[in-house]
């Protein structure tokens, strides 16, 4: 079935059930005549004045009436904005790219500033010639475009020990998806010659913090690439800006921003950032190590706490998000009623592998209250489990990997709340 | 053979033919001592210091390093920038999404600065029921989301007459490229219900130019839309917030910004901008008229005369963009030599339909003089044609519709120049 059957299908079923409500409530018949409405009835400022011209902003920005959509942080969250998180406003967005200014950000020594003509990119360790590459260098070098997605192992990290967060954007809102273009990292690596014994890579951010983390070269040769674009643009400085690796569908610690040192070594480096941190404490107090991949997730992004329904009964549109690290979601089902009956949902947009994919439901709201799910399936056939379920196995130790089912809960008046359902 | 086999295949014969360039006059080995490079022997100032924290910048915005990067106006090309263009600056932008703040402006009347909650859209005309919406009733209906180029008919217009313009972004930038998420206008309309007698479409806009087209009904209902957002957030105030008409691969001018009415008719409506403006001028001093479909084009954004060759010889990224209204290109083919010899591109990234598609070509730049031509060939068969075939049936009297080959002469010190070949 074509993507237009597909909409026409929902379109047909939702005709069906509320025309009424739309040609009533939603949609006002212009000519009705009874109550004028000044939008119609009045000559807008807009349409009795110039605007201004195409010198007023060589780069452009949003609305003023869009100002409320940003990036949030949480104060009581962590000690110092400067090591810290803001959150990209998954309600408030559509589709799947996320626009560069809405990218959340996540730093450990705040954002390096960094003068692209004094970066550079060195390659050392068990490499036939070390290497220092200038930004130029890497552009002489065969370019890739992919989407994919980037997402903090710590998202809905808050939510191990039940509901925590009101709201879609602190829950699941360390999470970007955006274009990126950039090099293979295998052909970096290959341009300075890999020895036979090199098994491990460590990669090295330029910020105060030195991030640094150890990647197997398996994966490094796999898709990683060196970037150097989001969207088009170069990056953005609080995204890695001039130089970003990216590690496809693993945790987004990984995601070395301001990218200075690449070494080959023969085992993992065991850096603060993969022994303290990023492991996952079990229920029997040992701690998982090495757990990078991000598996199959999703989450309703509308209606959410931020984003309840002003609108009342009749049609309402559901929609929400999907991501694997394995590769493309196959599938995901909503439910209105805490999981016991399912209803498949309708990705739209391109379908492709670790980047987020836009999901639809559209039903006739009947004012009553909802518990509200989804639920994805990656290509491997890995099913998104529950709260419960996850916990069974993982205990509530953890603050990585969350990826369980979110539930929210719509009231009668169109409010929504972040629940659990056991 | 899958993406990769093709970027490594190029990558092989990259090596073969430039390992020594590239690992002498492009990469420095690192530890040769010979020169000692102070960006990596002194301690950068970003490495020293805790830079913003995540409450800097609630929008994030480029690196002050990047504000050359912008849309750039031509003051003498037009009497007043409310009624002007601004150009996307191709030659500093990489991949397929244009992002928001660098997207073109054209205004006919400058930019509308609309409240939104002071904005409706009308229905009406040969329609069962006319019908008013406000921004919430368009949001639930149900929505799609596509990457599609938008271009302005009257891109290269300045080229008719041999070249004019020394830089990509101002001989093909009047294009931009971005997923937009809206509602199928066939879903819009069949709620207000369609006549049997209406034929075509009126839409128009709310800015003071009250910019207004007549569009074939089949047209809208095949795979138009009404937008409210580009790259996932609310469009662009300069790009028709908070509602514009979609009309995949037709000329930009159709694309009605600051959409606010819609009327059902019989018959077109002949507005200034479908006969007075928007026509082609053929050599018989007839017009044509009703030329809505941009045909398969392409061009090299780099090198081009605004982003020439600063690293001499040896391996040189060659890429650009190519595009059709008809749907998917199929192939692009470069030419260094004036289009005695053609070499086929690689396109990487997503294919999509009446999307920006992005080429590369990697070579071993001699360090001689080249004329670098590019040649899209969509899925329809049709093939761009050179700039003399085109004239051969247009003649000289156009201002719209040019999509001829174009040709960049790179010299010998790497400064691009734009010329015609005959």
């Amino acid at each position: 079935m074509s993507e237009r059957e597909k909409t026409d299908r929902t379109r047909r079923r939702f005709l069906t059930t509320s025309l009424a409500a739309l040609g009533g409530a939603a949609a006002t018949p212009a000519l009705s005549g009874e109550k004028p409405d000044p939008a119609i009835t009045e000559v807008q400022p807009w349409r009795r004045h110039l605007g201004p011209g195409v010198d007023a902003s060589p780069y452009g920005l949003p609305s003023p009436f869009e100002a409320q959509v940003r990036r949030r942080n949480v104060p009581w969250l962590t000690a110092d904005t400067r090591s810290s998180i803001n959150f990209t406003p998954l309600h408030q967005i559509d589709g799947i790219i996320t626009p560069n200014g809405l990218c959340f950000e996540r730093h450990h020594s705040g954002v390096a500033e960094i003068d692209p003509s004094r970066h550079r990119l060195m390659i050392n360790g068990l490499v036939e010639q070390p290497l220092v590459f200038t930004l130029e260098d890497i552009r002489r070098f065969p370019r890739e475009n992919r989407i994919y997605f980037m997402e903090c192992t710590a998202n809905t990290g808050m939510e191990w020990h039940g509901p925590q967060m009101n709201g879609v954007q602190f829950t699941h809102g360390m999470i970007h998806n955006v274009m990126y273009t950039g090099v293979p990292l295998r052909l970096i690596l290959q341009e300075a010659g890999i020895k036979a014994s090199a098994k491990w890579l460590l990669a090295e951010g330029g910020d105060a913090a030195a991030m640094t983390r150890s990647i197997p070269l398996e994966k490094a040769l796999d898709d990683c690439m060196v970037a150097f674009a989001q969207n088009g643009e170069a990056l953005r400085p609080e995204n890695g800006y001039p130089l970003r690796l990216l590690v496809p569908g693993w945790e987004g610690n990984m995601w070395i921003k301001w990218l200075r040192r690449l070494e080959l070594g023969d085992k993992p480096w065991m850096q603060r950032e993969e022994t303290s941190k990023y492991t996952d404490l079990m229920p029997d107090g040992t701690a998982r190590q090495f757990t990078w991949v991000m598996d199959a997730k999703s989450v309703i992004t509308s209606p959410s706490p931020q984003a309840p329904i002003t609108h009342g009964k009749g049609p309402l549109v559901i929609t929400g998000l999907a991501w694997s690290g394995h590769g493309i979601i196959s599938k995901v089902d909503v439910t209105l009623d805490g999981g016991r009956n399912w209803t498949e949902a309708r990705i739209d947009g391109p379908r492709l592998p670790k980047s987020l994919h836009r999901f639809y439901l559209e039903i006739d709201w009947d004012g009553r209250p909802m518990l509200l799910q989804s639920r994805a399936m990656d290509e491997t056939g890995y099913v998104q489990p529950t709260m419960k379920a996850l916990k069974a196995i993982r205990g509530e130790n953890s603050v990585y990997h969350n990826n369980g089912i979110q539930t929210w809960h719509v009231r009668e008046n169109g409010e929504v709340e972040n629940v659990e359902v056991s």
